[in-house]
């Protein structure tokens, strides 16, 4: 194989109640991704359409991503990578996280599989530290397995592939303001207090007995986030707003993509999910604000061939 | 209907990263109990063995938990109940649920099933509330469900009822000491990390995945409390040890049962389980303590007649 081109998800990391741990990708929101393979060793980015990002490997994410993987590998070849960008940087939704998943999932096929998925996140998460400063696994775990995604522990890495209801459909808006991710973090508390820490995996264990059951409604009642979203609503204009017109028009349930500042929903059925676009997109429109939505069913592949 | 025998399973409640919402129903560990129609109106406890319990209806967690039910009831008939008690009271297994969950199951069995499973834990809980002035479900929610069962919301009340790896046996072992639930409360901190909650809640989503998908591993690695275990099982004699001697034997994990001081492991299969019971006794064999152990299956029915 000497030329793969792969689709790239986008992903929800920080599902309500999941904070730091679970994390979904969407089935029609991603990036393009061409992969070739070259006589020269490294990696070599030669396009970016779509964001101006940078094309030096060390200061890309799928380049630093690609390069742990060969780093790890006995490859004498390299690699040329075209990356098509769909998904806007800083909307949340895992737009670093795609890249880096991309670049490794398709040299990984290219080489013959000699890495595990869990191999395959490792290297990923050097690129989401690159664009973070953090090795974030929330969102290339999902941008590789598909489906909702549980990290159980960071050390050592335990990724958790979890099913996906065949209803469930994401509605995202992109409120396309800037929050950087090193912010929202300095906005959390370092402390909780034991009571919300109960509720909070209460919720988290009652979602994902919700995603075995196919029980939507146990899904909806489960996506509360008592920890994080009181505090880093405060960052997304009409967060609020939009939330009880998500509700109003029948979503299941409403939390803050990743580290915002795109909101999700979850609905059952992909009609009510539209409602769902609509009535969040109705808020926006009485605004200034530019904003993009998506409704997505939940990828169940992660990266793909296409 | 005028007599119904009823088996009432214990119970450890808090299991492992479940502090506060996860319990597990015991199959082969629990008090018997009969429960009589008369024409009297009202609870009358006519015998307790096996224990020194008080027979005044409003002073037994039975009799309370019944009147609880009577009174949202239009039974124009009585009850009386035998309580042949195996549990030991303060042992951290579920004594007062076990007695408190029988009496309104089988009430609610004689009277034609006029009340939901819900609607029973919410009277049994009255009989919790006896016992140790607040009233917890997760003791009573596995006794009346059976299985494993999720608290997650007290407000409102929400019980999720969670599959049994049918390989899964559990090994209990009670050191007679007495740990009042109030004073393993007050050892409790009121808060805790935001770091300790992630993986507190990614184990508790790991060992609810891991009993979907009766993934023996994953319940294992998800075995693990950072938030009650550093600082309770300084109350439980020897308990590290215990805990050790039981992995060594090939327990998949160790908890503290309910507020202690019963300790209990996990294991996959009857004879690692029974292994794991030799293993923790020899460490009690070497004191003065006096002890029980238990193997026993997970209780998948719940209350049932026998």
């Amino acid at each position: 194989m000497e030329e793969l081109k792969v689709f790239c998800p986008a992903t929800v990391a920080n599902v309500s109640c999941g904070f730091d741990v679970l994390g979904m990708a969407l089935a029609t929101v991603g990036d393009e991704m061409i992969v070739r393979k070259t006589a020269t060793e490294g990696i070599k980015i030669t396009e970016i359409t779509g964001q101006e990002l940078p094309l030096e490997t060390e200061k890309n994410v799928a380049g630093v991503a690609g390069l742990a993987l060969l780093g790890k590998s006995k490859a004498s070849c390299g690699f040329e990578i075209a990356i098509h960008k769909k998904i806007k940087p800083g909307s949340g939704i895992g737009s670093s996280a795609a890249s880096s998943a991309g670049a490794v999932w398709a040299i990984n096929q290219m080489l013959g599989q000699p890495f595990t998925p869990l191999e395959l996140v490792h290297f990923a998460m050097q690129g989401e530290k690159l664009a973070s400063n953090v090795a974030h696994a929330d969102n290339v775990a999902p941008a590789l397995f598909g489906g909702f995604t549980l990290i159980r522990s960071y050390t050592p890495l335990d990724v958790v592939q979890l099913p996906v209801p065949q209803e469930l459909y994401a509605t995202v808006i992109h409120p396309q303001i800037e929050i950087k991710t090193s912010d929202s973090r300095k906005i959390l508390k370092t402390g909780i207090t034991l009571e919300t820490g109960i509720k909070q995996w209460g919720n988290l264990g009652g979602l994902i007995a919700g995603l075995f059951k196919e029980d939507y409604e146990l899904i909806g009642r489960s996506l509360e986030d008592h920890v994080v979203e009181p505090v880093r609503s405060l960052l997304i204009p009409m967060f609020d707003t939009i939330k009880k017109a998500a509700m109003t028009a029948g979503a299941l349930g409403v939390g803050i993509s990743g580290s915002g500042p795109s909101i999700f929903a979850l609905s059952k059925g992909e009609a009510i999910a539209n409602n769902v676009a609509e009535a969040m997109a109705g808020v926006y429109q009485n605004t200034d604000l530019d904003f993009e939505v998506h409704v997505s069913g939940i990828c169940s592949t992660g990266v793909k061939p296409i």
